[in-house]
């Protein structure tokens, strides 16, 4: 960290400075310059709550020169890392793709999609349970009901299950139920969530908060691991902006971001990125041609009568068309899709 | 709602969409116009997902009419809502102001706090004991311990009292001990514990979530009410947009916005949406002058050496003069303060 | 400026990083921590590309300690700029509002207008003669005419006046009939009218572009001043943001940090900033209340049939109500309005 | 056009509407449903100043069914467009690289790029001879001066070639010189230029706003079609958003929607948009594989002493291994690149 003091600070503030850092167990370097004078400062950095010498006077600004999250920085673990979901694996070498239905409506609608998007190259089956809606008067979800639906269709098509979690209760369901949960966009800051799916014991995808930054994101992450789970997964689901004509914005660029600053596998949710199922093939090739690690597709046997989403979602048909046409993006980034 | 239809659109594809809205126990209303064709519908939403009629082929575009929040609404409520907290309350011809520490630290600070505060005329003591922080290594909060110590400052100073919740837990805590809770912008969309507020039996203070639009935060405030807890305030607390020269952008605007929208009081949190304890004063009064119902402002014995926010609270001396400042604001807009 | 450099940074990259900074005349000031190493740059950083920096190797980030505008700057100038407009001034002491039609229509519509804003206390007549317009096929203004409408407006009514420009045309028109110069928001960086608009000797308003940074608005002004105009006006008429229920985001903060970082006036555009006209007295006298040196509100004999902005516009009865109540106000904050 | 009135609207506001509309020469169709009344507009809006029903009295909302643009507009031009630049075109089959320098410095620095793209696959060069910066004391460009070095590099390489105009000298002096002229991000609403560029005869390339929604962005390239000249190019640069991990964000659906919305070619520019070297070629085949017709790389010599931009610079190394990257994905689209 360094501080950076206005011009002509008073030495006496200057002194004030130094006395909290050392205070607190750290060490000054102190630099003057012609214009401003500088303090960086060595040691560990979680002793001090380093925003309060904002207030100090003649404290011009404070630069962090060292990224608040450790366990998910790239710098402090150079390899990227792999991360089991049931009998397969999202990381290096494999394009992972999860379809499912937004909502899981009944068993019978759940098992028709399960064996569509199997058939079709889909590794993970995705399907909500328990649903955060906008307005209250929206459907909620089947709760416990829909994930033994999600064990069964497991069951007969092998597929791994993901499930999103909003609660404690519903992480004591996930848990007996499906191979891996996931934290919505909604809830992305919701500390004490991503503290109890630490503790579960699942690998967990990590969407996007609508406004998290980048940095933000793999501090989230960060509460996950620092329990004890190191097998996050980041979901990159759009961010929002002042563009209307998709529903959110999809920030592709951070799939290269992420790859620099940290060893977790990344994937792309085209369909709640854009809103929009034609415009999903395309951003499913963008993602993959930039070396996404795998994809979120919402895929429904009957889009225009789904309980969420509709309008996002792709027929088998058309995801089935999606997947053929990956193929050969997927070989030439070097990932291994529909062996 | 009314569903608008492409250009030229074909006969089965209108009667399509009419069969969905009628079999869904819904009517219609067409209307042919030389470009386009319009459809009505008539009847209780609710029973439609209607954002499926999207995927309907030649639907241009789905135009809702009405909002879908309807408790939260001034035009089914048209009289402003006064909100009971403690021995105060939130509402028409009050300027509540409520100050106190981001973070509890202790019951020395929490008590000393409260005291200076009540002195220069807040009514209401506000102190964090869940405190979510983005980094896992930044403080926490004292939990339950915080609380006990708000409710020994309320004894002693006659203030009511406001903490923020993050959990089942805490909510279940903070009944015991204060008189308001708050949902943090962080929380906004956590319609789980949106729920359990609105089941606790105590006002609630809803924060605007960082990417929040004025829509989803009336219908956040209509998960509250639907439980039955019609004790909902609103407090703006700064957007998240490209401006970095606060921390957030405080969206005064949505003041009035709010006043036509909704018959819920709205507060202002200058503190949060500046960041910068120089920029508070003037956002303060910007606040009053706009007819908020009220403030609510961090204030610190001792800002750099707070353990959360020290930057953007103000000193005693700081809060004493701003309080004196606002009082001919109050009286301008027809309202009440430190009488 | 400080650059940062990698962790464990190569001594060959640290070292040609300082043969860079040497080459181009300017010194450096190594501070060697345990995590990090940090070069601090001294001399003139214009005659550096310093954003060159990013691409040297082992280089982290750059960090800028000093403002790039100098001449807006209030660090420099500390004492705030009064800038004089026709017969009036706006800065210190003064509450300035400047009020008018979006667009001048007609040599009688303005007339009317300029007569009924007059009586209310406004001291500035705006009108557009040179009208950007998303649309090609929308109402594009009178140009040179409606300047001549402007002029016999002043001279019966004895108002300054103010007219946004668009081209080098239009400011060469400008200076035969008006008192001051706007410079729009979707000019903002149009680099090339800033000077042209600098070379002019009238004062100028200088709008804050949608998507404009506190920063880069401060450097636009410095191109005007850098041409020896130091007659600037900065005007904040709102940002985009995400939200939708105003037509823009006033970011009313900006007022206070100005204040904070430029000695130039600042006024505050509460018409474009909300396209409301129902939201613009309370956006007004929040504006007030923090110290804004004056409004800019647009007037309309008839908003129904204005022929651009008409939903904006307040009616002689709207606006005579507003400027009585902001009287009082002004007061608070120690201007003078009406009298 | 669709009028909705408010629930319950007085007889005589409903007929007010539809006299205002009536008496602008067009025709109305009014449905009256249980909760709202809905006024439909017949026939050319253009006559109409919709904008002011808003300030009507029980007017709820105004929405438009039919977009603004219509000659940049698929739904009345089906077939894609293909722009002719020197010896090549931008569309359909086609998969263009346009690459070069920021800013043009010397000519032997210009010649030496020039070589080089075109040896690794560009068949268009660029370079800036006006530079937009935002801070007034940035280097400028070398202007017409810097023109005649591209029309240099044209004839020796045989590329063809693009450069930014900022001005109506600009224009007149790049219609001297070079094949394509590139109205920049911050001057997509100089609405003074886009006009003088559709007069100027030469292709265009139409850079999104920083913050400009994609109906603006085709309503910008309305101006230039207006005034007689089809030959425009949509460039995706990368928008403004909170997140500044990347310069800019780069809105890759913007391609899909456009190809949805116009006939007019879309191009990506991956330098701009991130703002840093590293994540150009991930970005670059991103919009490859989503079907973007071309792309704009910024190339340099020696980056690290460039005089503009030169974090986000490729080496030439960088840039030949890109192109033989971006071969096959080009393939894969069904586009020609390198034959």
């Amino acid at each position: 960290m360094i501080i950076v003091m206005k011009p002509k600070a008073a030495e006496e503030n200057i002194q004030a400075v130094i006395r909290y850092i050392t205070e607190n167990g750290l060490q000054t370097h102190l630099s003057k310059g012609e214009e401003v004078t500088i303090i960086g400062v060595v040691g560990d950095k979680t002793r001090l709550a380093s925003e309060n010498l904002n207030s100090f006077k003649d404290v011009d600004r404070i630069v962090p020169v060292t990224e608040s999250y450790k366990l998910a920085n790239r710098k402090f673990h150079p390899d990227p890392t792999s991360v089991k979901v049931g009998n397969t694996y999202i990381g290096p070498g494999n394009l992972t793709v999860m379809a499912g239905p937004c909502a899981v409506e009944s068993e019978e609608q759940l098992l028709t999609i399960a064996r569509a998007v199997k058939k079709s190259g889909a590794t993970i089956l995705r399907g909500g349970a328990y649903k955060p809606r906008t307005s209250p008067y929206s459907f909620q979800g089947l709760e416990e009901e829909g994930l033994k639906y999600m064990q069964t269709a497991k069951a007969e098509t092998g597929l791994s299950t993901i499930c999103e979690v909003v609660s404690q209760e519903a992480i004591d369901a996930a848990v007996k139920y499906v191979d891996m949960i996931q934290i919505g966009a909604r809830n992305m800051q919701n500390f004490y969530l991503l503290k109890e799916a630490g503790r579960s014991g699942l690998p967990v995808l990590l969407k996007r908060g609508l406004s998290a930054t980048i940095d933000e994101w793999l501090n989230a992450a960060e509460y996950i691991i620092a329990e004890g789970n190191p097998n996050v997964v980041l979901c990159e689901r759009g961010i929002r902006t002042f563009e209307t004509a998709t529903r959110n914005t999809l920030d592709i660029s951070a799939v290269a971001v992420m790859k620099e600053k940290t060893h977790l596998p990344i994937i792309v949710d085209p369909s709640h990125s854009t809103g929009v199922y034609k415009y999903v093939p395309p951003m499913a090739k963008a993602a993959v041609a930039c070396d996404a690690d795998g994809l979120m597709i919402e895929v429904h046997n009957d889009p225009a009568h789904a309980l969420s989403d509709g309008p996002q979602s792709l027929t088998f048909e058309k995801f089935d068309k999606l997947c053929n046409e990956l193929k050969p993006f997927a070989g030439l980034v070097g990932r291994t899709f529909k062996e």
